[in-house]
């Protein structure tokens, strides 16, 4: 058995607009890199962390990679294991990417991998959970149910947890930019009512119907249409500068539908190209640029097959 | 072209439990008929309603059929078109399976059969909700969309009316057990709180999907487990006698799901075949009958089509 592996997990779009903490998918870019290392020495080491800014603890307890296979080596009795991480940060931190997600699901994959793979993919899922708890105070599972599984997911229930992997159209691309403004989870978290009204929450049950009936039946019309949260949008898009106009530019520029990404900042567009992708992060780049934003932008087609081996 | 017609509309399951609003299904019976005949003299005459205990209005403005032809003749500018209606009522009148929508659907595909089909089925639906608007103070579509469609419906949106027609199992059957108390329509509804709570409603909405997603994946077990509502069932189900009981009974006889067909007072389950809806059936009216209830039951498949012209 090998006893090093290096693993890629990619970012995720969690709630995908209406589906507030059910439905993520995943994207081919960005995402984030884990070398794992099988040690003598029982106990894990955090060796590296790059790409970070200095951001992220080196401490294994409260580092989220290692606390969360430190949960996982424990679930199977395998506390005699030593492990060293090093973790490569290829994505923005705080970005609304799922960026904590990545990483503690390509240290799960990696951990999984080098033990022989004793539980199955969706298997990891609430271990990822746990990694999410400690990153943002809330053990939710839309951006690590789709890092993990690939494609766009939905989490039926959470109590039991039910995970269901959707289908979606074979030409969809993600348009996604980050405007480089700084809103954590939590904050964005505790802007949400507790309380809504039911005909709004009717509203958008109707719409996250329409999104999964849109991905089953591969109509890009039909997802674009349902891409509407009367819920939470309102309350996170204040945080995301010029959120309305740049909506509006991307539908002009031919996006199927238009959000904010998990918690934000970031926005996303779903399109039907490549080209159309291009084209919505180069006029969103583009205003963000006027009104003296700096912003990262990605373009790619959903992931369909989460974490991977490289090398 | 013929100047006489006999249609069946059938009758509806609407929100399936977990789609409040936004969900129904169609099942071949109970359904009700209408014969309706042109005649030379314009404006609309109701000759006869059979089978409604001489609860519904004569009067061709009042009553929800001749009102929601009449909509219709206005739209397309025939006022000059005469017509007689026989309704004949199949199904009980206040049982929450979308009686007065079977009734309206009846008389609007007559009409625009007889009229040689100038709008679709699915034109057809905003008329049919001015009816329900009539009968029941909210021009809902949750009954009157699958009537006319038949199978599954989605009301994706309102505001614009927003139709998708989901797939269902090849082999689903309905039971149907209507206990003999009243619940009209208005009542249930003013008890159904306007604030919830969003974790609430992001359970539903996780429930919404999974149905959804059971439909296309034709998976009755992701269906059954999708059938909960966190929401209104708990307020609902105060007025349906021992509703905890059937719902016990309903499981331990195999039923996928169980809840409250519309706003009640029937309850209906799901089941893979038609000899376990049977069984239903006969365990929730063997219980409703020692509590001294007297109760109807209907075991259908799905209806797939829709009306139907008799004869």
């Amino acid at each position: 058995m090998k006893d090093t592996i290096k693993v890629f997990a990619p970012a995720t779009v969690a709630n995908v607009v209406c589906g507030f903490d059910v439905l993520g998918f995943a994207v081919n870019e960005p995402g984030d890199e884990v070398v794992m290392r099988l040690t003598n020495k029982p106990g894990i080491t955090i060796s590296q962390i790059t790409g970070d800014e200095g951001r992220l603890p080196r401490e294994a307890s409260k580092n989220t990679v290692s606390a969360s296979v430190q949960h996982y080596l424990q679930h199977l009795g395998r506390t005699e294991v030593g492990l060293d991480i090093a973790l490569h940060k290829k994505m923005p931190i705080g970005s609304g990417l799922g960026s904590s997600s990545a990483s503690t699901v390509a240290g799960l994959f990696a951990v999984n991998e080098l033990l022989g793979r004793p539980l199955s993919t969706r298997e990891l899922v609430p271990f990822a959970m746990k990694g999410e708890e400690l990153a943002c105070g809330y053990g939710h599972a839309d951006n690590v149910a789709p890092a993990l599984m690939g494609g766009f997911v939905l989490i039926r229930s959470y109590q039991p947890l039910d995970l269901v992997a959707l289908p979606f159209p074979d030409e969809l691309y993600a348009a996604i930019v980050y405007p480089e403004v700084d809103v954590p989870t939590k904050d964005a978290r505790q802007m949400i009512r507790n309380k809504v009204f039911l005909k709004d929450a009717v509203t958008q049950w109707g719409n996250v119907a329409g999104l999964v009936s849109g991905l089953f039946m591969k109509d890009l019309d039909l997802i674009g249409r349902s891409m509407q949260d009367v819920l939470v949008e309102p309350v996170r898009s204040i945080l995301i500068p010029d959120f309305e106009k740049m909506r509006t530019l991307a539908t002009d520029a031919g996006a199927a539908g238009f959000g904010i990404s998990g918690s934000g900042p970031s926005v996303f567009a779903l399109a039907g190209s490549r080209e159309t992708a291009r084209k919505i992060t180069f006029e969103l780049q583009n205003h963000l640029h006027r009104i003296n934003i700096n912003s990262k932008s990605f373009v790619s087609q959903v992931n369909a097959e989460g974490p991977k081996v490289l090398d």
